[in-house]
């Protein structure tokens, strides 16, 4: 069972708390908050950004790059990986 | 007035793409769509906040940090700013 | 006096440490030392880099912002300052 | 053999260049260079880094996570990219 399912739970409460946030950032700008208030909160939305996709890395390599795996799909999983690292690392 | 008002529209318009997305990464983990699927979609929300605090940083640069903001209220923008930058740049 | 002149020494103390993380990964490399821990020393660097520019922003957006610099001077600042944080946190 | 060897010199050119951008950077603050070159100089840096980070995880990958891995070696390779990666993304 693929890792986004058997944590998914967990996943889903990260990100429906960005979710959340980013429903926050929308209510700050509405109510014309203060500009460097906005400005931590992105900060904070990116930082649980990060969060996530670490999170999500993680169970990836861990599952999809299993010896158990079939080697045919395995690879493709590979690339998949792969072409991810190197647009986020850019 | 502050830059994010007058830029008000353009950055809810900004902010609501990011909680649609964010929505999106929700019904893909709840309908366990692909992992490698998920995987881009996170990388997409943080390019979009990345986006999202570059505009901000200059709008609050150009407005903030004027030379017509009495100095002590300057100053204290300033020094928001950095700390900003700091935690953003770690 | 801009600002990479009166923290010249404090800036190149830093430079130097980055010079010399780049020699040590060379030396790794060179060494076929264990492939982690050239990762490890690349994060190193990146977190070197981050801290240096965050501090070298700093000091850019106190001096060349300052309202004591001419309009003109401070207005071209300001665009080189906006086209650097567009291009680092893209 | 490791990705780090078989893919040494090239690993070695972009370290080598990163080095030299380190020394370029290095005589500019002795210069006194312009500060906003100074500026771009470190964004410069931090993209090579970030290539050089992408390239090496990405052959690391391919090689310590591999099935023909023995299972010990394997499983104490991939909690070394975990921690890299948790760190990088952070």
């Amino acid at each position: 069972m693929a890792h986004t399912i058997h944590s998914k739970k967990q996943l889903l409460t990260r990100v429906r708390r960005i979710k959340g946030q980013a429903e926050a950032l929308e209510r700050a700008l509405d109510d014309e908050k203060e500009c460097s208030a906005v400005l931590q909160q992105i900060a904070a939305i990116r930082g649980a950004i990060n969060g996530l996709m670490s999170e999500v890395m993680e169970g990836y390599i861990r599952e999809h790059l299993s010896p158990d795996v079939p080697e045919q799909q395995r690879n493709e999983d590979l690339e998949k990986l792969v072409s991810v690292i190197r647009s986020y690392l850019k």
